[in-house]
């Protein structure tokens, strides 16, 4: 059975401190997990926006290449041919903006719960694939070094980009991964039969759905052999689309996945997925239901309501341990007994 | 100046040997060029429909991977929910068809102008990402073997494929290289610095617009290091979008790539790119207007009019012979001096 922790959420958009002062921090979620030394470290992804008293205008922050810097790009209520009804979204006749900017942030603890959350970020946007922001980090470690796979947005698509670190101090970028439009990135965390291996999630433009592919590399850069691993289920809480969630990790069965799934009207919920130890691009069992639904208040409300979405679990003690997103807005915790997870898979 | 062959087209539907009595051949274009000892050989793309005299159903012919073999979909119009008013594809309440299908088949010539077009494919759909058709094939001659990608069109996406052959009897798959939605791959000819380089051309769903990229590669299965090389230009002839083209050759200035580029109502011109020689990710000179425009009967009228188009050419005696599909449906040919695309993009 799912617990969670009793005093969920574990980290508020309040407890951050936003990174300059015309800025609010409207969203703390989907961070990246890994172990360092006795530490649980987490590389948050932290919404923000600027602060907007003027109700005539709307603001877009957008990363200029050139300055090295975000800056803020304003837009009149009455801009013509501009759709502002959305509010995560500036619509204008050449391009789409975001109305907020992610950065990822370190925080650590040792007990796992309570978070010491640096007070600037770690990852900035830093060249033309990030300028509307850098998302939803998942962190492998391989030969003591961390691999962070993260969202990379821009008007060129979104792409999927990778850095690595060895203490959560410096932090190395690698290049664009995934060509637009690819996201969800999860690199397994050992080679197999001396290959990488990585789930991803490409979205097209014609035929196609948001699905789980599965990609092969010699060295962590290049990624070929793509191919189509699991779909999206008609009649199922995961009918509307799909994608890799955490890091998978390895079980006596083969590589277990604890993905998401959310339905037609974008219910976000967690599943899980066994894929064959040799050969993971063959799935073995999938569940039926979800292993985690949002139920709870915290997890219904919020900037973008009815959604629970890990990047990164901790599996240990026969314990899977889920941080989360929940409600696009704040981090939680739950822990979820492995022996639930396979019973759910039909393998129990 | 352009010299277009005076008898063009040079291959055309009815020289074309349909694979089975009961398809006909609509279309041959988008030819793969190579040269072969002393022949000059296509790889073309030869688009076939079922024939079809009831007009109270549609068909779409679909490669079953199960039966192995491409069979027949049929759809009465009065289907619910469909839509059967552009005459090249079916849309569907579940998913979109084509109501054509595309396979690659050899021709042969001596002079580069009479071509013995094979009788039979050489090669057809045969797996998940292909039950749509495989289209536009580009040739890139490596170490005495013929690299081939080309688009594998399914239900799941457009991905790139990668196929190879010494002597184009036996070809031999690679797998996907590049993930939905990308085609358009060209692959240079040779390292650069150690390094594999392709150009190619994704499709997004939220930002970003139909422009080339490049890609790296240690071993031309896996791809990374993805950058973005250029746009589709507003207030020129490439301002609605732009894809490689031709497989890029070497002249003395850099690496030459004659792309096409279309305007935002369908018109596709051919343009020439002048890139870095040791940076191929640096665009030194481009063409301001087209090197190549439909000017023609058979560029203008056909299967999908206003259409000149390449997948390869051969650069010798300081000619680039062009071998091109017109209106997207039959192959035609022209020659241009290099000095003319030189002058083009301001370097003579």
């Amino acid at each position: 059975m799912v617990q969670r922790y009793i005093h969920n959420p574990i980290i508020r958009p309040q407890d951050v401190k936003p990174s300059r002062p015309d800025f609010e921090v409207i969203c703390v979620f989907n961070a990246g997990v890994a172990k360092l030394g006795d530490e649980v470290i987490l590389l948050l992804r932290i919404a923000e926006r600027p602060i907007n008293q003027n109700s005539d205008i709307h603001i877009a922050p957008v990363y200029d290449v050139e300055k090295a810097a975000i800056i803020k790009k304003s837009f009149n209520t009455d801009e013509p041919g501009c759709d502002f009804s959305d509010s995560r979204w500036i619509r204008t006749p050449s391009t789409n903006y975001i109305t907020s900017i992610s950065h990822l942030r370190v925080a650590r603890s040792r007990d796992g719960i309570n978070f010491e959350i640096e007070e600037t970020p770690s990852v900035s946007p830093a060249n033309i694939y990030e300028v509307y922001g850098i998302e939803d980090a998942r962190i492998t470690s391989i030969d003591n070094t961390f691999y962070i796979s993260y969202s990379a947005i821009s008007d060129l698509g979104i792409t999927s980009y990778l850095a690595s670190t060895k203490d959560f101090i410096k932090f190395q970028r690698h290049g664009v991964i995934f060509h637009p439009d690819n996201k969800d990135v999860e690199i397994f965390p050992e080679k197999i039969n001396g290959r990488y291996y990585a789930l991803n999630r490409p979205s097209m433009s014609h035929f196609g759905k948001m699905d789980i592919w599965i990609s092969e590399s010699p060295d962590l850069i290049s990624w070929g052999n793509h191919r189509h691993l699991a779909g999206a289920r008609e009649g199922y809480w995961d009918n509307g689309r799909i994608g890799g969630s955490a890091v998978p990790f390895r079980v006596k069965e083969g590589w277990l996945e604890i993905y998401h799934g959310a339905t037609k009207d974008d219910k976000y919920c967690l599943g899980a997925m066994l894929l064959d130890p040799e050969q993971p691009w063959k799935v073995i069992a999938r569940s039926e239901k979800p292993i985690m639904e949002p139920v709870e208040d915290y997890e219904i409300n919020g900037f973008f309501g009815n959604v629970i979405f890990t990047c990164g679990v901790i599996y240990e003690n026969d314990v899977v341990k889920v941080y989360y997103g929940a409600a696009d807005t704040h981090m939680c915790y739950a822990e979820i007994p492995i022996e639930d997870i396979m019973t759910s898979l039909g393998l129990k």
